[in-house]
């Protein structure tokens, strides 16, 4: 949180999901190998915000409130069209949806609601609080030793109170994660980058020995556009049945403010290391 | 939990959320008066149930893995279509859309998932348990002494430990709510009937106060197809910013098992009690 925190002029996030209008209510986007997961291909959510920057460009309320994504395939670099369709335009929340389409194929189907937060006239109750993390200077960066180059780990920063027991090879077996993230080029952080944000933080099961996991829906809701600076994050996983688990994420900007709740059905990927018995 | 849950041959929630199919991938229904809100009109689980009894109809797998739904307009009385749309049927995991419409007006548009609970192969680990309730015939009626007839609370039984504080002009002040619930007929709970179940709970936020609350959009997961039973439900809000707040709810089963996991983006109606700062 110091000056040096401002966005500079290069926002590569914004260019690389960029969309260009067409016909129809139609968009035209072209995917970076920028933004990429652990093992390839462009992470989900970088996908989903590029389906998102579509339908804002549409949208009637200048903010991203709430959007539910179903992931039907992966998602690959370079050319991508957006079809979008404005449901209802009601008085205070516009209702839309995108396909994201990609070699003709349908590759995330999203559901959006889009409002004007700085709007919302109602009283608050804030029941919780952000992640008890040292000042980012003070934290660690969990790739100083190890970094999985090629990812968004190039894009984004992370810093941490330890480093993840996954990443050395032992799994803690306590499937939460609490760090600070930003851009690396410190661009600025708006609501469609916290649907990216959200998904760009290593599965909190991967600290029960998961080699990985694949997400087959996530619904992001936004509560108000984040102030400059780091923001500090919560992902926690509670429960896992056959496989089956969430991902619940909570992110809070640099003022202590809530931003975004998230959460994620995935399954899990690989053959992890533990096994309690299904209750 | 005693031998008189078995289901009779009278399941109204069934009958009521019976579909037609059409032309087209289409199916006709009417929604009945049976299943109301407080305050008049079908409640928007029920409406839910309906355009997901139309994707279940149509389902290349037996169980509903996740709905994503956004509520556009009040849904009423009498005739509806739902118009259907297969995105993607995979190995695992059907995705498929529906859109409820009534008086040639879309009032609800829901994403889903669908795939075979059963053939979960993966490990499990539960770091959460069911609500700590006692025995429901140990438990209260929270509607004994004012009950709200025509509405849903004439067809679902609710048991508390503890009579609601909203209830009795007497907001708690905490937006948490634990009970048992079933069909007042005993009819089986599938796991369409808890993307109803999930809805038909009193919003945790009356004891802060409200009125009411408007949901703008619900997403479920389901874990496993539920025991007979009471169902033990526990719903939870933390966060209301500006009048926007979540509704998280978890459903267990009569033996324990995580059956559901739901959360609403809603926002209050009405002029709440409370009034802590917005952080």
């Amino acid at each position: 949180m110091t000056a040096t925190d401002e966005p500079t002029a290069l926002h590569v996030f914004d260019a690389d999901t960029a969309v260009d209008p067409q016909d129809d209510g139609a968009f035209a986007a072209e995917l970076s190998d920028r933004w990429d997961r652990l093992g390839g291909g462009p992470l989900g959510g970088y996908s989903l915000a590029v389906a998102l920057r579509a339908l804002e460009a549409l949208a009637g309320f200048p903010d991203l409130l709430s959007a539910s994504a179903c992931f039907l395939r992966p998602a690959e670099h370079g050319a991508a069209s957006i079809d979008t369709e404005q449901i209802r335009l009601g008085r205070s929340v516009e209702t839309a949806e995108a396909r994201f389409v990609q070699g003709g194929t349908e590759r995330l189907r999203v559901l959006a609601n889009f409002a004007d937060l700085a709007s919302a006239a109602g009283p608050s109750l804030v029941l919780g609080g952000p992640p008890a993390l040292p000042d980012p200077d003070d934290c660690l960066d969990p790739y100083d030793a190890l970094r999985p180059s090629g990812t968004v780990a190039d894009r984004v920063e992370y810093r941490v109170t330890r480093a993840p027991g996954w990443l050395r090879g032992e799994p803690t077996g306590d499937p939460s994660v609490e760090c600070w993230v930003r851009f690396a080029d410190r661009g600025e952080v708006d609501l469609i980058g916290l649907a990216f944000l959200v998904d760009a933080v290593a599965p909190a099961v991967l600290d029960l020995g998961a080699a990985s996991s694949s997400t087959i829906e996530l619904t992001l809701h936004c509560r108000a556009r984040p102030a400059p600076g780091w923001l500090a994050l919560r992902a926690t996983t509670r429960f896992v049945t056959g496989g089956y688990h969430e991902e619940d994420v909570e992110v809070w900007d640099s003022t202590g403010v809530l931003v975004a709740q998230s959460r994620q059905l995935a399954r899990l990927v690989g053959t992890p290391q533990f096994g309690s018995p299904r209750r």
